[in-house]
């Protein structure tokens, strides 16, 4: 989700053929940008999210869990490029006659996830459709020091802020822990913190783990020309390997930093209260890999397909 | 369009219900804004729009058309608060698999309006959906002087550009005229016009005539607190009059300026190839009327029922 990268590995399929197709006479704008976010002047950051009802959403989520998510996705983005999300605009399609009880408790949950985060809502647009609920929402942010994806160093290390693998446990297991339902259905992105990060100069590259590990974290390494060993004993999840990694919905930060920056990360993490974990380092060479040589995992759990997301 | 105001009169029915929900805890941000765009600080513009297939369009539009549309209602959001459009993020909903020569016209249209009016188009988000296709533009743009409805004052010269009408011939006449079916399909705001005029503090009050003018009008009357008197023979149009200004999708400017602006108005129009006329004045009281004292028009035209816009 977010402001996907165009490429072929990553295919966000009707963005790739669209700006082949306008290419005549060249799109004007950015479609290559691989971030999280837009990166505007002067650190402005925008990016925007669509959930659309049945393909990203089910009755495991409430009206109001989908509110708060949408919100929570978007922030998601703007914390992982070291940016605060200022502002907000929603677009809704919904069925008429208006159904008064989904759409309060859907404002409700959105008004709750907009204070959690600070975010001003400040203009929108409903429509009727005929079709199935869709949400698109778009928040711009302010970033004093942008952390984009493609920073990491080799002799870098790796780290990963929260826990994996707790939606995919929601998603997967036949009895999901509550502390996993309740992260599924109401994400909480340490937003904050990735923007602290990013003021305080502390990381070279970031993303949000939106799709899982196995896919996010090969996005870092090609956007920086670099390989990463993982050591799988060290990744904060008490999952399987390809829950933990290969899902995604974690809505935490990966990041890489310097070695001499891992005090004041602890530091930072502590005062923030957001637990965070060194899980590798970064390598010459292309890609993602796991100590001790086992082949990494492919982002087999894709719930839905990678086009359609 | 556009980022409506929530008000009994003017009802965005989920907006209103929704801020009525979440106001427990106060939702924050301006749902109360009756611009056309939000306004954000130090002249800063975002406005959103949506257009849902089989909604806001049917088989009189090509794919390509809707792509040009979509920018084209929201730019003329940006110029009717006297802003230059910058960016844009697209979130676009499309069923699967994906109908490639849809997606390429439709971006090929859509590239055409962004360099049309120099807007960058910075990211977005390609989601799967088993309805219509849904499409939400959001864009930003900056104004030096931003022109609110609210700003018209008894005395002020009631102006319009272009002509009205040409998209409701369009939409209902057996055979409309070539212009006005490319005016319905392929609409061409006065984007650097309405710039302009902010940039020259020459209108009072200023909002783009998306709804038609019985509506508009009526909406800038009640932002302001006066009334309009509008001289029906002077309108620029060579159709019946509900036509004129109850159906809407006009896209051209309705301001209110200072009679001793008239000349410095008609210099920048002729300069910038927009024709303008001047069809009224603003009086004391509520509301718009015609001169002569028929009764003003109902927006009737109401080709899709307005909760659902």
């Amino acid at each position: 989700m977010g402001s996907r990268p165009a490429t072929e590995e990553d295919p966000d399929e009707a963005f790739v053929v669209g700006t082949a197709a306008a290419s005549g006479g060249a799109l004007p704008g950015g479609f290559g940008i691989g971030d999280d976010t837009a990166l505007l002047d002067h650190g402005e950051l925008v990016t925007t999210d669509t959930m659309v009802e049945g393909v990203h959403w089910d009755d495991r989520l409430s009206p109001a869990d989908v509110g708060w998510k949408l919100v929570a996705v978007n922030v998601s983005d703007v914390g992982a490029m070291g940016g605060r999300p200022r502002w907000a605009t929603l677009a809704l399609s919904l069925p008429s006659p208006l159904d008064r009880p989904w759409v309060e408790a859907f404002f409700a949950g959105l008004g709750e996830a907009l204070r959690e985060w600070g975010v001003v809502l400040v203009g929108g647009d409903t429509t009727r459709s005929p079709g199935p609920r869709v949400a698109t929402l778009t928040v711009g942010g302010v970033a004093l020091h942008p952390i984009r994806r493609s920073g990491a160093r080799v002799g870098d290390e790796l780290w990963v802020t929260g826990k994996l693998g707790r939606s995919a446990e929601a998603f997967f297991a036949t009895n999901p822990r509550p502390a996993a339902l309740a992260w599924f259905r109401r994400p909480h992105p340490p937003v904050r913190f990735g923007a602290a990060l990013g003021e305080a100069q502390l990381a070279s590259a970031m993303l949000d783990v939106s799709d899982g590990l196995a896919r996010d974290l090969g996005r870092l390494c090609r956007a920086s020309g670099v390989a990463a060993e993982v050591d799988p004993a060290a990744l904060p999840s008490d999952r399987p390997l390809a829950e933990a990694v290969a899902f995604g919905e974690d809505y935490e930060l990966l990041f890489a930093a310097a070695p001499e920056a891992a005090g004041a990360i602890c530091s930072l993490a502590n005062m923030s209260g957001i637990p965070v974990t060194r899980i590798g380092h970064i390598l010459e060479g292309a890609g993602p890999r796991l100590r001790g040589g086992a082949s990494w995992p492919a982002p087999r759990f894709d719930h839905f397909p990678e086009a359609s997301r």
